[in-house]
């Protein structure tokens, strides 16, 4: 009988193929070996995997590059100058001359410089990992090992390995991978919401997926939270046809956002760019609810100029004349330090140090660069451009985003609530700007000290902890609109709930909205309340989950 | 006139003295200059000015040790590795050897080490500041410029600088230093915390701070948060006298901690080890609200033995044989790692990371074995022994806990409340637990997602902010005796607040006891409480901070 496994289901669809595991660890090269005797020989292989290494990854960079991964090229980019390092080449001709084999006095080399950072001691530099990484792909050239990363491959995969980093994702070809399956992760893990934006199946936190062996079959089931290893032909078919029909079934539910007695909740998109607005479109967005700006700012040595800033703020705003497009300004900081804006020196915990507003309350020349290009953009047009900024704490914050807003020409500024404090105060902020946008993700980080990127904290990160819709409900409740744009929005049945607290249009990415409108029109304001009620009266994620699906009971009809 | 700046005071007292200042930037010596001809000359200058650095570090890293700075001393020692690493010495060999001079060649020779960090780019470790001070230490050396880092004087001072940073504080003597001014910082900030344990005066945000010559002549009142240029005889013998009044008027408040009405508040003290004992009891505590534990196992290859373990606790507990004694169990992480508990990895925000309690989860042999020594330490001892466990988020990990402890015959079972979901859900963990204390720093550290390192953000880091409060209040209105042992617990007004937002217990560095022994003593219950209310009314740290004073009439009248 086929063996099914169970993990959390996090993007949902079915994907069937062969399993194709990110490599695991390159060994190091035995020390005491002695290389043939042709010096001459050995130091040239060497040198060519080297350089064969930085040139693979410089052609990744700039197809993540090309895919709209800018972050992804920087990392690769970084990594192929480590490659290239003439001080490493220098060590690894040295030690070829001592007799050392290539291999081994490329690792040897490495080490130099890894000592420098490990030898820091208690900061061990993340930059560790990238180097490592690069002796490894070195290492792993010279002695015929499979190349540790993403799997190249020419058919259709399921890509499986214990969690995805950006640099993973950055080259991954979306018609090759169809689902990931990941043992660590959580909800807003990055495995996540890639998976979501793709529109690719996705298991995470599953037990032992790291141990299927490469080219075993499994079917992935992502709404289900399953991978069904050896499928027959007819599971997969079954599962395929489940799919579908669940697909025609949500088709069914078209129009504008609402419950099913009729509270209008608009449903919008998260985009970053203008990129992003066909699958938006096609999945039937009423507008924009978290436009990030950010790729118009990353990887260059000067600001976008106000002429370049507008013609990507138009694209945006001209895609939605009866809607609305909620902008959210530069959300820049020492995670994603930009040339021209320096960081105020190294921050120890770069998700609690100056980004965001407060980036913006130390460089206000580029705040008001951007908002009076975002006002240009607007100007003539029918669509209601709402602009917001992220990181706001407190009321004295708000009072100075809103006035920046309204001297640019800028007439409806919000806040977005990600920081505890904010919720908290949420009625001191209402009496400074029109409206709120609660990101999730980052309040829940916040609320549960839990980093979005460590997949050992999963368990805490989730948006179902009772303590996180107690800071959503203040925030919903303080007198102003207030929608919510963070991953949250996107779950059919915490969607329910965050409109029985109050919130007024939710934000997810493009194709999560079928799945939300379906479940929003099968429900009542009254529904969702008491839904909202049973979650906020529990005492764990889980038993908040299981206390509001009893309150939803269209749910299961839908497949949710 | 003498001139008086004004900052925040944040340690109490008086003292005067010359300005000593942190030395600012090393400049980078000029290219294209060549040396002199002597080649050989040059290179022994250079390397023996690297040693110096290196012996120099080691020598101050040998210091803090004896002074139980042992992370002080890690970070001294691997700066010192830095100094003498073999692939340096070769660089600056090759530069000098092609005429550059010696301050030249060494800077440029730890150019390539540098690069190796920045161009992995967005991350710029933390670890380029070190390698950075020891270049900057070298060329000082080379270029008979004054030595960055804490001044050596041998006449007491007045230790002026931006900020300061546990390397700086690490090596102080605290017979030389009578005050401590910086131009950064905020209350929960490194320099407010190691200026009231050391019970030095000091003020912190002092615009202009730096700008203060060396040798000029300052008076520090860290009460009023004030600096005096130039004071006169006459402006210091008052100051002193003031001082000095105080500080006996003070000493009329004497027993127990108690409002004016007489609720009892005990007044207890954060300690680090055996060593804190004596200023504790000499300060009238009733006990210790927080014992750190991190002391015994720090620097170690091996966990302390379960008999180490329980004579460093016996000690703490027969101090106090009518009182009681709160340990925190291990408080480990990614920021702290130690040897023998290998962190799950490395983090990006370790203060969000697999800290505390988490890290407990993990390794659970490691909290049962220091939880079985705290049992047998108490044996037999009339002190009343309550035991807790850092970075709780939910009643889950307050439930496994507390079983922990009464497995090991720990009979008083407690958790920190620093984490918001923990005081958002304080009714649900008080139902698993016998007690709270609130760590209002990281309190509000998270609330706020404010890094409590980083100066830039020192306004958002103050326990004043109404959100905080708003936090308090649910921990303390849970059901549960609830004491606070973070810093806010030592400011005389925010104690009253506190008490009226219903804290049983206050636990504080001890030079503070005194202070917040008297504003209590002068003020009721109900005092304590209208001032909470009005705190919490406010909509800024600054206005509850005023507000709250308005109702407490007894403050001036004690110089606070």
């Amino acid at each position: 009988m086929p063996e099914v496994l169970r993990g959390a289901g996090v993007s949902p669809g079915v994907g069937a193929g062969p399993v194709r595991s990110i490599a695991g660890a390159v060994p190091e090269p035995p020390a005491g070996d002695r290389h043939g005797g042709d010096a001459g020989a050995e130091r040239d292989t060497a040198l060519a995997a080297l350089e064969a290494v930085a040139a693979d990854l410089e052609e990744r960079g700039e197809r993540a590059a090309a895919a709209g991964n800018t972050d992804g090229r920087d990392v690769l980019g970084a990594q192929a100058l480590m490659a290239r390092d003439p001080g490493l080449a220098d060590g690894v001709r040295a030690r070829v001359g001592e007799g050392v084999p290539a291999a081994r006095a490329v690792f040897e080399a490495f080490g130099v410089y890894r000592e420098m950072l490990a030898g820091a001691g208690e900061y061990l530099a993340a930059r560790v990992t990238d180097l490592d990484d690069v002796r490894d792909r070195a290492v792993a050239r010279l002695l015929g090992l499979p190349m540790p990363g993403v799997p190249e491959s020419d058919e259709p995969f399921v890509l499986v390995a214990r969690d995805l980093a950006p640099a993973d994702t950055a080259v991954l070809d979306p018609a090759r991978v169809v689902a990931f399956v990941t043992e660590e992760g959580g909800p807003t893990s990055h495995t996540a919401i890639i998976a979501r934006t793709m529109g690719v199946p996705a298991v995470v936190a599953l037990p032992g997926a790291t141990s299927l062996a490469d080219g075993t079959r499994v079917l992935v089931d992502g709404a289900a939270g399953t991978v069904r290893v050896d499928p027959s032909e007819e599971d997969v078919r079954a599962a395929r046809e489940g799919a579908a029909a669940r697909a025609s079934l949500l088709a069914e539910f078209t129009g504008p956002g609402a419950t099913a007695d009729g509270r209008a909740i608009p449903l919008l998109a998260n985009i970053g760019g203008p990129k992003d607005l066909e699958a938006a479109v096609a999945n039937g967005a009423e507008g924009v609810g978290l436009y990030r700006t950010e790729f118009l700012f990353l990887d260059r040595a000067t600001p976008p100029s106000g002429a370049e800033q507008e013609e990507a703020y138009r694209k945006v705003l001209e895609a939605f004349p009866a809607g609305r497009v909620v902008v959210r300004t530069l959300d820049a900081g020492a995670d994603k330090p930009l040339a021209f804006l320096p960081a105020p020196g190294e921050e120890p915990n770069p998700a609690l140090g100056e980004r965001g507003l407060r980036m913006s309350l130390r460089h206000p020349d580029v705040l008001s660069a951007q908002l009076a290009a975002l006002a240009r953009a607007a100007a003539g047009l029918t669509v209601k451009l709402q602009v917001m900024a992220p990181m706001v704490t407190d009321a004295g914050e708000a009072a100075w985003f809103a006035r920046q807003c309204r001297d640019a020409g800028v007439e409806h500024p919000g806040v977005m609530v990600e920081v505890p404090a904010a919720a908290l105060r949420a009625r001191d902020l209402a009496r400074e700007v029109e409206f709120f946008s609660i990101g999730t993700n980052d309040l829940t980080q916040y609320a549960c000290a839990a980093d979005r990127q460590l997949g050992g904290l999963a368990r805490l990160q989730d948006p179902w902890q009772p303590a996180v819709l107690d800071l959503v409900a203040p925030a919903a409740g303080a007198g102003v609109p207030c929608g919510v744009c963070g991953e949250a929005a996107g779950d059919p049945a915490l969607a329910c709930v965050l409109v029985g607290l109050g919130v007024t249009s939710l934000s997810m990415s493009a194709p999560s909205l079928p799945l939300v409108r379906a479940a929003l029109a099968r429900h009542t304001l009254e529904q969702c309340r008491q839904a909202a009620e049973a979650a906020r009266g529990s005492r764990t994620a889980e038993q908040a989950r299981e206390e509001a699906r009893a309150h939803l009971p269209g749910l299961p009809d839908l497949g949710l």
